[in-house]
């Protein structure tokens, strides 16, 4: 690690060079020399289709054709437009509108309301927790803002959500901090797959309820980047009017973002929403987002909040954009569902997978796991915990071929 | 003030309200009711005809309409596309290219590089120092990440740059802190519209050298948003090529932003550009900010560089958008004329102006003044030390007659 020249550390770990970067560099080498036939690159985050190119909704990009030049060009309230906040509703909750004060603030991106919701929920120094297999980017986002990120083993002996270890960690951290934001990453969790069953919601509800008896504020921030891809949209959804369930002093926060629903990943296109138990913490969340917002990004880019205004707007377009998305969604469900019976088959140990664009096995030693798969022209994210497979840029064909592999090089 | 509720203040001062929304809303509601003649609305910060709409350049929506899925639904890199940062770096130099050590990292307008030189070059805590007279975001921004603005006077008694307040308040904050981030917003600066000379720069530079001595780092943030709605662009640009006689431990930081330049205000374009004296220094540069953007928003809205790319791929295309540029710069510039001449004339006193989007009327009671000029159906912004007048959204023949009534309500 190079030392600071002038530039201030503030407590973060920043690396020379991203590790990620580093691969799918190579990744791309070995397509330009091997060709694409004898590669598999499964360290993109986008669902690509079966030649590995990125998949845009024809449907989207069909408003996109429509748009006139006020529809990009022109700033966007802070905030996000208004037809954009109903659409941002509706696209999150489907029929499984909760009960509560609602209110919505634009942001680029799942990235952004995290970074808002850390903002705005903890004071400089305190612990974010989330779960032991996270998103990596979580950490960078804390501690960009001076925080830090705890982590809580989000399954037990069994292979269940660790419902006791939750409890502890969150109970733990409030005794040392005045407020507290947790992180959950459901439907489809990155990097593992992992859906909350009904009855998991209802534990983690049961548990912020006790923990809201020390009268502590509890943000729950619940990041649903992929809930489009688990399943049904409306079984998937559940767990929304649970939230509204919670006490006063819980507020649940959900983090939208249309990059995977509406296939917009580059247009920074999100939103994060509360279901506040009373208008004046909904007002709250509102001011304090909107001032985070000015004093990071400003205005939200404009253009995909005019895109999923036009879609909601007109039912005819909005059912082809998800029929359009089912059909991509049966065609990811397939991958992911060769890739666990293959598992299966050869008895490589998975991380409990539900659904979703990625699949995650443990293992000691994943750097040397995943330099040894790299010699076969095989590419994945080696995290902390294990190796992270996006079954979402390779085809099924590949998501067959690859626990045998991997196992054999474990 | 509202008392917090479940969100944290962290030493922030958040409004209740956005005090702009509100008179912005009102300008809107008197246009409904009387009539667009009737109503001169002098808030809006872009570009607008002389019926009031925002002006998008032909040119460049021709080049939106060009535009094929990958080109906004991709992901660009965390850092930008290596064509968008090629084109930045042309757009804000031209032909005034400073020597040393260039790096690029794309950023949602000029806010997102201003967020990212505090958060990197100073310290939580720290101040930073900008001009008495400045952009009132500068303050959200500092304070969203836990930094102070401090201010040093814009002009002395002579109504010239204040070099001796400027060196006084640089030295004086050095010495509490380790190092300092210095906002210079010219030229065409926000709200005034004063352009610092070749002198003033001179004046700045050997300034900073001697500040610098004290080995401590000192980041030289130019917000040149206005830059080319200055007048001749290369004029404009003389200072740059001078940021590279700065000692090592000065990195001049271009705020550049696509907003006015190519009126895609919407699609937070922009980059923040360092003129680096060694290679490690623009690296950790590179490496830092891209860390920054990383934890707060992730990649960069892809369909502004994409534009900026294509424009700067076809230099017939660059020189109609140059060409359109200069037509409406043109325009821009008579209305200030307009404005300074008829101040002139009746006899009130104006901040130094040069050129841009705004020109200021210092006074003691701002609100009180704005408000009674409200009930005339003019619409303009109060700030601290005097009145914001937008001549950017309002026709030259406004132009001419606001500064008697300004000068009847003061």
């Amino acid at each position: 690690m190079a030392e600071y020249i002038l530039a201030r550390e503030n407590g973060r770990v920043i690396p020379k060079e991203d590790k990620n970067f580093g691969i799918s560099n190579r990744a791309k080498a070995a397509i330009r020399e091997y060709g694409k036939d004898a590669v598999v690159n499964s360290t993109i985050g986008t669902l690509n289709d079966d030649s590995g190119d990125l998949i845009v909704l024809e449907s989207v990009h069909k408003v996109f054709q429509t748009l006139g030049p006020k529809d990009y060009a022109e700033y966007a309230p802070i905030g996000g437009t208004p037809a954009f906040k109903e659409a941002a509703k509706k696209a999150a909750f489907k029929n499984n509108v909760p009960e509560g004060f609602i209110e919505v603030v634009a942001t680029p991106g799942g990235t952004g309301s995290l970074r808002n919701a850390i903002s705005n929920y903890t004071i400089y120094g305190d612990k974010v927790l989330t779960t032991d297999w996270h998103w990596a980017p979580y950490k960078t986002i804390a501690s960009e803002i001076g925080r830090k990120i705890e982590v809580f083993e989000l399954f037990n002996a069994e292979r269940k959500f660790n419902i006791d270890a939750f409890k502890a960690s969150v109970n733990d951290i409030l005794a040392q901090q005045e407020s507290i934001v947790v992180i959950l990453n459901t439907p489809a969790h990155n990097p593992t797959g992992y859906s909350l069953t009904p009855t998991d919601w209802d534990n983690v509800i049961a548990a912020l309820t006790e923990s809201a008896q020390t009268g502590k504020a509890i943000a729950l921030v619940v990041d649903v980047a992929y809930m489009d891809f688990a399943g049904d949209e409306d079984e998937y959804r559940q767990f929304i009017p649970k939230l509204s369930t919670l006490p006063e002093n819980v507020l649940p926060i959900i983090a939208y973002s249309g990059s995977k629903t509406f296939t917009l990943y580059g247009t920074r296109c999100g939103a994060m929403i509360c279901i506040a138990k009373t208008q004046a913490i909904a007002d709250e969340f509102k001011r304090v987002c909107e001032f985070s917002s000015r004093g990071s990004w400003s205005n939200n880019a404009k253009v995909g909040q005019v895109i999923l205004e036009k879609i909601f707007d007109d039912e005819e377009l909005l059912a082809s954009v998800s029929k359009e998305r089912a059909y991509y969604r049966d065609m990811l469900l397939a991958r992911g569902r060769a890739f666990s019976e293959e598992a299966a088959k050869v008895g490589l140990e998975i991380v409990p997978f539900d659904a979703g664009f990625f699949v995650s096995v443990p293992c000691d030693n994943p750097e040397e796991v995943a330099a040894k798969l790299e010699k076969e022209n095989v590419f994945l994210v080696p995290l902390a915990k294990g190796l992270r497979i996006s079954v979402a840029s390779i085809p099924e064909a590949a998501c067959r071929k690859l626990p045998a592999m991997i196992k054999a090089a474990l």
